[in-house]
């Protein structure tokens, strides 16, 4: 071969770029080579991890329900008089302002005997005068042979809506630096202290291990 | 040409570099090419979105406003009476530990009757010992012909500074994984029952459909 | 040299390769030319930025500690009594529900009279019945001659851990649109009025000014 013809150069410069693909088809993806790779995954219908699992939250109540042993969560402020009775449609409270902070199962099944799956650490507060809605942030803690770190996640329960999306804002040890979404809905209620919420927790951004 | 001198072995490594270039253009803003692409403005004067809405806080008061119809927020703890008014400049309480949970709204002017764009849902807390000092988190629920879905929010509101940053730290639906910043800056105060603040909403990370 | 052969054409697309690498050092890395450039670090070992503070939480409370003066925190709610009492292991209050809402001094050093890093605004709570365990959310505040901005972080404090990690969720100003993990460990403990907590914060997602 005598030097580069422009057919040459144009061939190599494909391969160059095959390998910058290469390079970059694991790039969007890909951080760096050592310690964990960033993949996106930004089709909403493909996140890069999944799981489903069931917030069982068993409140203590003075009036309803005096079971210490078994209760998981207590409120912490009243509802607002004013705020959470006089506009609901039922006459009922919609228990505005009252703040919940719970240490709540998470199984894998619906049951509350059913594997468990993690802690869900946080807290949720009533946040409407009209019907129930509520806000929560919470953190997921996982300590079991399949996952060991923490999920952060924050965002409204429009209890209204079939299914409400949280976010995961962020995460740790096994799931270092995630993000994505958790779309909730209610699985089961009885009375006013237990409720029990499906989420079905979709990362889009993960960092895998390399 | 006989073989690569180096001065053609430079040139064609800038070639190369150039195709990198290229499809780094379109890497560091696209990550797949179905369903989203994420797209990252890292320019602080060129968020990928950007919008600007008012936000409205009617407080429940009973001792100075007691209008439960048009309240929106109410607070559900008192202020430390040791950390809130002894070390006022001015005697006043700076309300250090009240916690205010709200469902307020969201509007695209400042007038309260302008075209409604989202509820802000979350709460705000005093925090501070000698001024008013506070800090947020909240959703802002979208639920138009606009928009639909939620963008969630947390930060300092340091109420001394002009304006001051919150982070949006994640969304659902139309803001899909979003991330970014809200400026905000207090626009309108009447007494202890209403304020109003202009937030200037940028985001820099956007799932934008494909 | 007679055109390239095997060899030497391998030798080339690993130098090409390398350009690559190097592009894509910056560019896992490189975002946009203007403005700033977002650089991942997904090496736990390697954040795009790390530091060291402390936090010193002095909690107002009128049985132990009643020094205004020096307080930087006080409890808003009252530990539930049921879910704090009687299930401890050793008959003393595990403090469940108790939120504390605080304007914490950040320092660089132990010692609290050591160099102002920052403060920290923002709240936690107890929320275990068998054992300490908290939950936080706050915003480090910087306005110093070394940085401005704020960083913004969750996540449950696993005080059973020797250390735990909370996530970073954003920033804003020296800190725009920063993500990581803090490594928190309990440092000191005085009574039920002080405590301080070594704080390893490590950003891995960085938007540096370019």
């Amino acid at each position: 071969m005598r030097g580069l013809k422009p057919f040459s150069m144009l061939t190599f410069l494909i391969i160059a770029a095959s390998v910058v693909v290469l390079f970059l088809g694991l790039a969007t993806g890909v951080a760096h080579a050592a310690g964990r790779r960033l993949v996106v995954s930004s089709n909403e219908d493909e996140p890069c991890k999944r799981m489903t699992a069931y917030y069982h939250d068993i409140l203590y109540n003075n009036r309803f329900n005096n079971d210490t042993a078994n209760a998981t969560s207590a409120s912490v402020t009243k509802p607002s008089p004013a705020l959470s009775t006089s506009s609901s449609s039922n006459g009922n409270s919609t228990f505005f302002g009252m703040l919940v902070v719970f240490d709540d199962l998470m199984t894998s099944e619906q049951a509350l005997t059913s594997e468990p799956v993690a802690r869900a650490q946080g807290f949720y507060f009533y946040d409407r005068k009209e019907a129930y809605n509520a806000w929560f942030a919470f953190t997921l803690v996982f300590n079991s042979t399949s996952y060991k770190g923490t999920l952060n996640l924050m965002g409204a329960d429009l209890m209204a809506e079939e299914t409400r999306d949280l976010s995961v804002v962020g995460g740790t040890g096994d799931f270092f630096m995630a993000r994505g979404v958790a779309t909730v809905s209610t699985d089961a209620t009885e009375g006013f202290f237990y409720f029990r919420l499906k989420m079905d927790i979709k990362l889009y951004e993960c960092y895998l291990l390399a």
